[in-house]
């Protein structure tokens, strides 16, 4: 049988090194957020995951961007990062922790800005696409990253926006998409009332963290 | 040396045994979760936690229910697990699953629903307290602990608010208060949209699950 | 076209409370093991591990015991847990602390001395059948479970032995084992060496472990 | 109040980059392992481990390699990871893929062979010295740390010296001496039928690998 297909990719393989760079990116970013914690007592990370996109999405969003399978590799999230803020101005701090690396151990690629220009759909979030070089058994390998800054709220209404969308294959029903926008309001409302009360909060956390160290 | 001290206790090993036990329910409670998302593709358990009484907060807690340092194991929360779920409904699912458990795993002893009748300050929560024996080298043991059940916006709000409790040591300011009544409403305002919207993302959340799964 | 087979299986959902089994079962066992290295600086246990029997070994086990598919259940090591220890001594008494159990949290079915009465093979191992209760969202279930108690060098043969056997479906070539054999006797004879050296290795371990946690 | 001591060190704040050293470490040796595991149905690196040296052995270190305390960072080992193999041979291998890093991630400072070498103790692994570059909140910095390559049965015996010469602060009685002596004999037997059944082994393990995955 002859395999009439230019470009067939065994995705297993094509992923390990992103697994890799995923576990990677998380060790390092929850080093800093420990880091800070220890030593300020606050950090504004909360708390971060990380992900490799399906090889179902990878290749709708290829389709999406207009890349050929043959440079799949330019597809910029298929490893991603999301960190969690307690409160809207952490995000720019962990946009300088970040920057701060470019050419260290990272190199950004570009940046993107949803928080102050929000989406929309109600979609906030800071993203960052890196290029980050892994060690594998085959040599040193670059590749691309996205990272999202995001507080709790961001991250709680975008999930569910997320799914909904899937449902719907991004064609949200009227009423489904207001309902959506209802709930965005609420997220926004809450991340208002925490920064009017930030620095009582951060302090009061301040002053729990060391009593539990004792 | 005479130690006057009547009573004195070897916390470390006091606490061993609640600790053994805020282990075994959180592996219990989270295997329902994935016994539920696996089965319904849906699970009211979206999280749990679990965590151990500091020393001090359990003497305060002793000397405010009136209990002597020799019966310190009927303080009821020595033991604490958090059960989070993503809409309101689910709490009742929740509450539901543990009481089928009553008389099996474990004893029911006492519930308060802080849902239905939420705290002044804005607190809401569903508390049960259970009976838990647990087997040690020693033979077995049977322990009291606290299970928590509540959505995520109202764990948000009551994290900041026990911080804030600490630093203030109960005693608010009133704007602090204020503003704290301010952030409980914006939770409030959220956990109802999503309640608005609930059967639409359960929907499309247990779709996503099973794409993911293939 | 007619499906012939008179009962199918979904594995899957057969498979969930065995899992959540070997979860319960894994942290009982590390609780025990933490209880006596903080109680008495030293624990029989050194680490345990747990795994589900695959489909396709449960099938040829069923076989092998004469078990129709209807009655599945009945196939001993579905779940299963091992336990390893440092000496060969520890062996026994982990098997008092689980027979302490038997009518509390779980009821012994069968034990099984391959220590005393090692297997031509030169395989080395103490087994027990526990029947072990889990509550599901669906009600209580009891379960077979194996616990399988060895010390580290037995574990060390037994694992090399389990692929030889599993690459020759079970017929291995004379050399291979001979060699087996001769790798036997350098696992027993460490074994032995420890044995003779093991109240001088427990009392450093305790001291060291006291000091380790100053 | 005058501090009169010259150079005092906040450990705490001290040994926290070479905690991210060794969290990196970890995770970029276990990637190796995966990869390998994929790749070719067989990894060298069975597992790794990794701990921060104590304060009381740094400074027993530095004192005994002459390092005053204001350089104490010149100790070459506060971060130490361990990879176990199955087999001696394995052990090049694992070598081989470091060196292969040197001027990547880490630069190899130092190499010591204490395979070909063996310590008149009987103790046997081998060394490498390598700095390696972290990015903290504070910026770059770069940490000497040390990898031990051993097998199984290397690992086993080290552990037990370890902890009596711990106990006896390094004078060991000769007859405990005499048994360590006859445990690693006992040990390098292992390691030697170990080598002798290698292939056999490696190839069972392949097939049995692949069968799991299905």
């Amino acid at each position: 049988m002859v395999n009439r297909r230019v470009h067939t990719i065994d995705w297993d393989r094509f992923l390990l090194p992103y697994e890799q760079a995923v576990e990677e990116l998380k060790v390092k970013f929850r080093s800093i957020r420990n880091e800070l914690k220890r030593k300020e007592e606050y950090s504004p990370i909360e708390f971060v995951t990380g992900r490799l996109k399906k090889v179902s999405s990878i290749l709708d969003k290829a389709a999406r961007l207009g890349i050929p399978l043959e440079r799949v590799e330019e597809v910029p999230d298929i490893a991603g990062i999301r960190i969690m803020c307690q409160f809207v101005d952490d995000i720019d701090r962990v946009v300088q922790l970040i920057r701060q690396r470019d050419g260290r151990d990272m190199e950004i690629v570009e940046e993107r800005d949803y928080i102050r220009h929000q989406k929309d759909s109600g979609y906030r979030s800071y993203h960052m696409i890196i290029r980050y070089p892994i060690q594998t058994a085959e040599g040193e390998k670059k590749l691309l990253a996205e990272i999202q800054v995001r507080t709790l709220a961001m991250n709680f209404w975008a999930t569910i926006e997320h799914s909904l969308n899937y449902k719907y294959k991004g064609n949200l029903p009227p009423q489904v998409r207001e309902r959506l926008r209802a709930a965005a309001e609420a997220a926004f409302q809450l991340d208002r009332e925490m920064s009017e009360i930030r620095e009582e909060i951060k302090q009061a956390q301040r002053l729990f963290e060391r009593k539990s160290n004792l």
